[in-house]
C-alpha cells in the first residue's frame, strides 16, 4: 500500500454504542490527526465485550472497503492489560485494535503483509487511560495511517504468525446430519448460520434437507423474503453467503425462540469429505 | 440537473438499523465509486419493512437536502421480486430505492424531470444478492449519481406515471367533526397526526375544538413545549406542519396510550369542503 | 479563532436519537451552508430533554474536538420560549445551542472570548418553527460559523457573565465519609460517578476506604475490566478521571440496581478541606 497518501476512509467498529459519545471522541481524535479523512461507521452495536460476535460481524463487513482503507476494529474486555494493541495490513487494507481474535476471520483468509504493535508513545494520546485505548492508542494509528505515515513507524514489528485467532465455529457432523448454530441475529430477526458458502448451497440444493431448531423444523426455502411461505419459517441464501432463516413479515427469532448459539441441525445433510 | 459534478451530499434512509453493519457497507460501496462525497444519515430506524411509515419520516426530511443532492431509501419487503429497482430525478435531487410507495409523498408533490429502471449491470455490484440490493444495486447507483454519471446511464427508462404511488392517509369527515390518525411517535413521545399544514391551523386556531384519542380528550393547546400545563396534554404544530399531541416534560403516547394508526378525532372541526 | 477558513469538522450533540431523522436534517442544512465540512455525531442519546445530564456528558466529549471545531449542542426542553439561543468562543471552539445551562462545565472551566445572542434574522432558516430551534436556528449557525463567518454576524452580543450555568453535582462530606452520586451510566454498565480528578485518586490510593451503594459495598479496585476479581464489583479510574464501578463481563448497574443519580458513599474518605 503507498504511504504519503490520504486514505480513502477509515472505517469504525465496536461493541461502545452510540449513547456515550466514544465514538465521537475516537472521530474526533482521527480528524485532529487527518482531517477531513471520511469516516463509516460499520456498526458499534456489537454485543458487549462479545470478541466472537464482532469477529463475525466484521467479517460481513470489511471486504467492502475500498482498497487503502483503515478498518479500526475495538471489542476489547483485556483493554489495558497484557493483550497487544496491533495494526497490519492485509488485503489491501489497514486494520486496528487488541490482537485478541477479534480479527480471526480476516486473518484466516488473508496474509498479512506487516504487522505492528502498537507501542510508539510518540503516536499515543497521553496520558493513555487503562480503560480507553481506543480513543488513546487506536484512534490514534488509525488516524496517522490514514494521513499516510508508514506503519512501521507506529512500534515495533510483529511476527504475523504470533498474531491471535480463534478457531470460529464451524458444523460438525451429527448422527442426522449436520450441525450448525446461529452466528447473528439481523434487524428483521432472521437467523444467519454457520453453515456458510461451501455447505449452504448443498442444504438449500436438496429439497429433502430439513432444519431442526429447538422443537421445530423448517422444509421450506425462498430466494427472495416476499417469495417466502405465509405462514411459516423458510430458508434462504442471506446476502453474506451464510444459510439463513426468515419467517415473511415477521422475526424468525422470536417465532423459533432462537438466539445466537442456537444449535440448527440439517438433518439429511451429509456434505462429502 | 448537472451531471459531471459531483452531489453535494448522498443522503441515506432505510429500515437497516445500525446494529447489522450493512448501512456502514452501503457507505463503503459509494465511497469507493465517489471518494469523499459527504455521506448524511436521515434515519435507519424506520419500522422493519413498513412501507407506509417510512415513506412519511422521507417526507418530513428530504427537503432540507441541498440542490443536486442523492437520496438512497431503502425499506424494501419486495427485494428480489419483480419490484422495480428505480432513480428518479425530482425537486432538483436524485431520488434511488425500491419502485414500492416509498416514494409516495415526493412523487405526490413534484413532477419527475426523468427515471430510470435500474437494470444496466455494469452498475451493480456483482453477484447481485437476492436479498440486499440496498449493497448491490442501490448504493452503486447511489455513488455513479453522487460522481456525475448521468442518470440515463443506469438503466432503461422508465414512465414517471408508473411509478407506484400509495394514497396517503388523509383525515376524513366524522359525525363530530374529523377524524386522522397518528402517522409517528417521535423520541419524544409527541404524537405526529396525519392532520396537516391545511388543516392543523384550523383546528388550532378554533378554541372550540378539542381531540378525541381513545378516551381521553385534549383540549389545551401551546405553541412550545415549555407553555404547555403542567399536567395535562396539549396539542400543537409540529414542526413538520403538523397537529401534534404532546405532555410537557413526558410522553404522550404512555400518557394517552396511543401509538401510529391510533384514531384522532377533531371534535367540532368541520373544514370547508 | 480565525475566520474565513472552514472549520475541521462540526460536532453534533442532542437528546433527539437517530429514529426521526432530525439529525439528518440538522446535518442537511450545515452541508447546505459549508459544503463538505465533516461532520462528527458526539451523542444524540441524552435522555430526552435533561439537560443536566447532558452538560455533564458533554463536559466529557468536547475537549477532545480539534482546534477552531464547532459544536453544535441541543437538549432544549425551552424552546421557542425566551431562553435565548446562543454562540460563544472558548477553548478555542465555537459552541452553538440554548442558553439554559447545557454547557455549564464549558463555561465554568474556559474563559469565554466572545457571546452572541442568535437573534440575525438573516442567518435563520425561515419561518422559523417553534419546536425546532436545532434546524431552523442552531444548524445554520453551526454552519455559517463553519464556513468561516465571524460570530458577530450572527447576532447581538451577549455578557458573558449572563450565560446560564448551574451548579454542578459535587460531593459532600457525610458523617462516615463523603457521598457523591453516579452521573452516568455506560453501555456496559459502569457507574460513572461525580468523584472526579481531585477525588478519585484519593478514594482509590486508600485500601481501607470502601463505597457503599444501597446495601452494597465495594471494596475491590483494579485498574482494568480483566483485573476486577471475577464475581465482585469493584472500582476503578474511568477515563474521564472520575471514580467508577464495574463488574467484569457484566454490569454493575444491574448487580448493584443502581442508576443515575443512586448515592455512593466513600466510608472512610475524609479530603482535607
Amino acid at each position: 500500500m503507498p504511504t504519503g497518501v490520504m486514505a480513502p476512509l477509515v472505517a469504525l467498529f465496536s461493541d461502545f454504542g452510540l449513547g456515550d459519545g466514544t465514538v465521537g471522541v475516537m472521530k474526533a481524535v482521527i480528524l485532529r490527526i487527518a482531517p477531513g479523512v471520511p469516516l463509516v461507521d460499520l456498526t458499534h452495536e456489537v454485543p458487549p465485550q462479545d470478541v466472537r460476535h464482532g469477529a463475525w460481524i466484521l467479517h460481513t463487513l470489511w471486504r467492502y472497503l475500498p482498497e487503502g482503507s483503515v478498518c479500526l476494529a475495538v471489542v476489547d474486555p483485556g483493554v489495558g492489560t497484557s493483550r497487544r494493541p496491533i495494526a497490519f495490513a492485509a488485503a489491501g487494507c489497514y486494520f486496528v485494535g487488541p490482537d485478541n481474535g477479534l480479527f480471526s476471520y480476516v486473518l484466516d483468509a488473508n496474509p498479512v503483509a506487516a504487522a505492528v504493535v502498537l507501542d510508539n508513545a510518540a503516536y499515543h494520546l497521553t496520558p493513555v487511560s487503562a480503560t480507553f485505548h481506543g480513543r488513546d492508542i487506536f484512534a490514534p494509528a488509525a488516524g496517522y495511517l490514514a494521513a499516510g505515515l508508514p506503519l512501521a513507524e507506529l512500534g515495533s514489528a510483529a511476527d504475523a504468525a504470533t498474531l491471535t485467532t480463534f478457531q470460529p465455529t464451524r458444523p460438525r457432523p451429527h448422527p442426522e446430519g449436520l450441525v450448525g448454530h446461529v452466528l447473528h441475529v439481523d434487524r428483521f430477526g432472521n437467523l444467519i448460520t454457520d453453515l456458510g458458502p461451501e455447505l449452504a448451497p448443498l442444504v438449500l440444493s436438496d429439497p429433502l434437507v430439513r432444519l431442526r431448531i429447538g422443537i421445530a423444523e423448517v422444509a421450506a426455502r425462498a430466494a427472495t423474503f416476499a417469495e417466502g411461505p405465509p405462514d411459516a419459517p423458510f430458508m434462504f441464501l442471506d446476502s453474506s453467503g451464510h444459510l439463513a432463516i426468515a419467517v415473511r413479515g415477521g422475526s424468525a427469532a422470536a417465532r423459533l425462540g432462537a438466539g445466537v448459539g442456537s444449535a440448527v441441525i440439517a438433518l439429511g445433510a451429509h456434505p462429502p469429505v
